[in-house]
């Protein structure tokens, strides 16, 4: 099917995606003096007197900001806040089919972290979370960072942590079906931007023994040449054993490969270099770093990618309605690591132990369970960790 | 009927009034693959190399941001940008079933005019237009201004145009039942505020004879002292002969009292005192500058008030969604005078000559012939004035 001209139709058609709608009816004066003035000034005052009553008398507690200065859109790169907008719609209705969240685009016309930051502060108090979008590596780490650090909702970066909650709940399944345990897992990442360097991160904190970091030059390790902060951070963090080389020279011997770079950067014999049972997430889009018929020669038992055409689709749907569903629930403060490594394994357990299979380690997008557990158990672990508000 | 208690019954229910609804089914992965990836690269692409085709693409071109700082909420004052939100959902859906203009409430938790106006420039991408609400005179003119030079889609401030608008609106039908003319008409406005002075502006921009502005220590003249840059831009635009004194001095022998200030502040001697066949537009809410039985004891002829309960309601729903619904429909660069007026004028002749009455001066909130008149109008006008992108 050619998806690029059905799309073109449709968004002609319909002129954007979304709308904004009225969940009450105004059809006669008794109804506009309850939703709007005079009755309205009762909410407000009670707002006014205690903060927190916004978020009973407003939307607030279910609209997230989907907030990009589109630099890092797909793989079409920085094409400017206008051009993102299709994408940060598409995510709205994702978030509204899937999670029953509330989101809206919020495209700015400026790449200056400090203005973002700013930006997104003013604009705070009418949402409940921040949903940050294909902003490039490595202003996204330090957008949100601050953010974080200054705003009271939750703010969540999904090109990192969606993308690295999905792999990490690929990663739990595989390792269900090889008998391995992440402790003794050795990967090798290719690719440092947004996604890698979360997935990393991530997989860290849940225990995986070591992880070598790749980008066009080969291994980055502490002190190499030519990185920035971020790549230097998780230098620090990972390569135990501080190999250097090239991508096949660091994969020989790894147990698992997960790329999110370019087309083709893995050949056949790279993954036969592998250990037995290797487990490869290709995920460059739209042809990912080795065709899964290409890594399945090269022996590896576990294969992965970002289309939905191949099994094992890691789709960021799987994560972000969810997780956000659930967040809003608890009126969390913040979206932490205990909520994320909660989401993997939701997402994982959501196929029982018999269904699983090489070809089934991933739910599908339209799986609807999906989200419902991913929300109780990032709920759950909100509240273990103290940052439930309600 | 109690509207407070019905009003915090309704938004407890319904933990406020908006959502973000998609427009397109998203049910299926070929669904997902038109709306979102990767179909949706290409009219991303499209927009990246041609910018105005995001009005073609995304909801840009029907989305309506309404912007506040939370300083002049209703009469409640500066309760904040949280406690604003009610008001503005409120506002919000009355676009939407008004105008079908999609509008969504963006409360800035600033009160700084350059981060007010920096906020909304570097949201533009996403927004066809900017509603302007509850922001405190004379603040309030310096961000209308500054954002009409800077940005490129319509901005308005509808506590001045719109509340304008429609007392324009009254005064044209008014003057059809007294016989009188408009450059004839002497008239007094008392509050300086952000409707007063837009009032008077509007009313002079329209050929009213003579206008005396007064505050709460009378008249204001050129160099009076105290008074801020905005009044002293209105005292040398009106107040021909210099008029200095108290409301009741300066209201004698006017055939126009316009009130946006507070409640009682004219008596039934000083409508007496006024010339015959008085105007009297007594806007103060919830109780006006003179209670419309008194002013007809006083001998006015067309009296009218904010309030639903009492005839000739002055109620900016009557312009703001016809007025976005015009100027978006033929993608105006501004809102201008001359649309203004045109609006005001397709108001006033929603009502044929042989309804119009002393007690029907200004068509019902819910009469749906309005708001099509109305953008009308303002296409119309907006061609004319060559503010028509399309």
């Amino acid at each position: 099917m050619d998806f690029n001209s059905m799309s073109i139709e449709l968004h002609k058609k319909h002129k954007g995606k979304i709308e904004v709608c009225s969940k009450v009816k105004v059809e006669d004066s008794v109804d506009l003096s309850v939703a709007y003035t005079p009755g309205v000034a009762q909410p407000c005052r009670e707002i006014a007197e205690k903060k927190e009553m916004v978020y009973e008398y407003t939307s607030k507690g279910n609209l997230v900001a989907v907030v990009s200065d589109g630099t890092a859109v797909l793989g079409l790169g920085d094409i400017g806040p206008e051009a993102a907008i299709p994408v940060m719609e598409g995510k709205a209705i994702l978030f509204k089919e899937f999670g029953d969240v509330d989101a809206f685009p919020i495209c700015l016309s400026t790449k200056d972290v400090d203005e973002i930051v700013k930006a997104v502060k003013l604009m705070e108090p009418v949402f409940g979370g921040i949903n940050l979008e294909d902003i490039s590596a490595p202003r996204c780490f330090e957008i949100e960072k601050r953010l974080k650090e200054e705003l009271d909702i939750p703010v969540f970066h999904d090109d990192q942590h969606g993308t690295a909650i999905v792999v990490a709940a690929g990663l739990i399944n595989a390792l269900k079906l090889t008998g391995k345990k992440l402790e003794d897992m050795e990967a090798v990442i290719n690719g440092t931007g947004s996604a890698g360097i979360a997935i990393g991160k991530l997989l860290l904190n849940m225990g995986i023994k070591n992880i070598v970091f790749c980008e066009k030059k080969g291994a980055i390790y502490e002190g190499a040449e030519g990185i920035n902060w971020a790549q230097e951070e998780v230098a620090k963090l990972s390569n135990t054993h501080n190999e250097k080389g090239t991508l096949a020279e660091v994969l020989r011997g790894k147990d698992v490969f997960i790329g999110v770079s370019g087309p083709g950067v893995v050949s056949v014999e790279m993954v036969k270099s592998m250990n037995k049972d290797a487990i490869v997430f290709a995920m460059a889009n739209p042809t990912p770093e080795i065709m899964p018929e290409l890594a399945r020669e090269g022996g590896a038992l576990i294969i992965g990618t970002g289309r939905s055409d191949f099994p094992n689709q890691v789709n960021n749907v799987l994560a972000f309605p969810g997780i956000f569903r659930g967040a809003l629930d608890v009126r969390a403060s913040e979206i932490n690591e205990e909520m994320k490594i909660a989401a993997a394994y939701a997402i994982a357990n959501t196929i029982s132990e018999d269904e699983l299979e090489p070809e089934y380690i991933l739910p599908k997008a339209f799986d609807k369970r999906v989200a419902k557990n991913v929300a109780g158990a990032v709920m759950e672990a909100a509240r273990k960790t103290g940052v439930a508000r309600i």
